[in-house]
């Protein structure tokens, strides 16, 4: 909802809001409504069907473990295939370093990827990248046609109710494990145990079921209801809860978010969620 | 402002919202003005001069990791003080262990401690251990009367612009020092380097200049902006981000977010922050 010049998105008796300034762009795509909104203190905002998906301020956080936890996880991905991301900002991150030879992208809506070109710029740099391949498909399609490829698999979707809701599927998880090389490594958006406990739940147990090494790490951000989301990691190969190499000197001066010490930290957890997880 | 049933609290473009059922209670002391709110998903609500201080949903994130973080950094502390902590959650906390022989607390407004008693039953509780001496009176002068008597003094403030600003200074910091005996650790609220990045390095600095070990952790508590807020812990005689005792069996049980992970993984910082804080 949209209240004089505040933007608030609410659920379940608790929201967050969001003062903004213009707004840049607004349309209806074939699976979303898209909306990109200057705000006053935040940078721009991206909306998908009213839920707040990023602000420039912030996103740093979350494009960051996305992409660094994952690629240290595994140490030294090549081909890598990023599932929804259609803002550009996993991408972006991917393509700091140097390992990668294929960066694949799958987004079953390109009308995001043209409103983030447009106005994201800041997120959108990561298509620039010449070893960005972009597929418009059903990310859980897609996947089921590149069997034994991927060092990395990254699932950067929406919500459980949005276009991403295949996603989320026990299904889905076969087949991203399907996908990878031996020591491939995966890993998807998986909401926050404040929030959305049994999704976050089900997402880990998925994990589990199909990976040796499983585990959800938690990512601070403030533009997330509840002020972080998480990340669900698996591997056959090691643990992925430490990173099988550090990062070199001059991608940890781009980094803003993530460092070792962090990889590590976000695996930590409070009771509460050790519990839901055991 | 309360918008319909929703009370917002924004600031800097951005903000949360809570939908509330019933007001519960209101005064204006002579210090600030006391509202508790039954809220419709996230219990009950307390608002200090309109700033939300918690809810009954999350407040056993801040309350056990202010308690027990400094509590396990010394190990077994037998003379804690509580300045502020006026709601009781914190004493809550600490009359958990066995240890504590004295457990003060020095809150500036008794009529936060009335109205926590009559309407915060879940977080009052911890007033009612016989080891509790209540002290109504200004903290940055109680503590100059107790010169080499605590092994703990936990700071549980209101932000820096509230009736809580004197806890804010570099002056206090030396008498929080002084009140205490060798081993002796304190913790202050320290707000979030998202929101205040000002106010944690300032508070950081002036604990790096009286103590010998310092450093600053991350608690996940949704409804803080951000979604998080910081604990300052120094002392002289040991590095206090790992735990001087594990927790007990007997102990761990009660405990919904303090373990011994969580108090290393919470000092573990984001690039930004390190720059911030170096």
């Amino acid at each position: 909802m949209m209240d004089g010049q505040w933007i608030t998105e609410a659920a379940n008796g608790y929201g967050q809001t969001i003062k903004v300034t213009e707004k840049l762009f607004s349309t209806q795509s074939k699976f979303q409504k898209i909306e990109i909104f200057e705000t006053e203190k935040l940078g721009r905002l991206l909306l998908l069907d009213g839920i707040i998906q990023l602000t420039d301020s912030d996103e740093f956080a979350y494009q960051e473990m996305m992409a660094h936890l994952p690629y240290y996880a595994h140490g030294a991905p090549e081909h890598i295939l990023v599932i929804g991301g259609g803002d550009g900002g996993v991408l972006r991150e991917l393509a700091r370093h140097k390992t990668p030879t294929v960066l694949d992208i799958c987004e079953i809506d390109g009308e995001v990827i043209r409103a983030a070109r447009e106005f994201l710029p800041a997120l959108a740099c990561g298509f620039d990248d010449p070893r960005v391949n972009i597929h418009i498909a059903d990310g859980s399609e897609f996947i089921r046609t590149r069997e034994g490829f991927y060092d990395l698999v990254i699932v950067d979707s929406t919500d459980p109710g949005g276009p991403g809701a295949p996603l989320f599927c026990a299904e889905f998880y076969r087949s991203l494990k399907n996908s990878l090389r031996p020591g491939g490594v995966v890993a998807t958006q998986a909401e926050s145990p404040w929030l959305l406990p049994d999704v976050v739940k089900s997402l880990l147990n998925a994990a589990k079921e199909n990976f040796r090494f499983a585990a959800y790490g938690a990512i601070s951000v403030p533009t997330y209801p509840t002020g972080m989301i998480g990340v669900c990691v698996g591997s056959d190969s090691r643990d992925i809860t430490t990173p099988a190499a550090g990062v070199s000197p001059e991608i940890a001066g781009q980094l803003r978010y993530y460092n070792s010490d962090i990889h590590k930290a976000s695996f930590a957890m409070p009771n509460f969620v050790k519990s839901l997880l055991a």
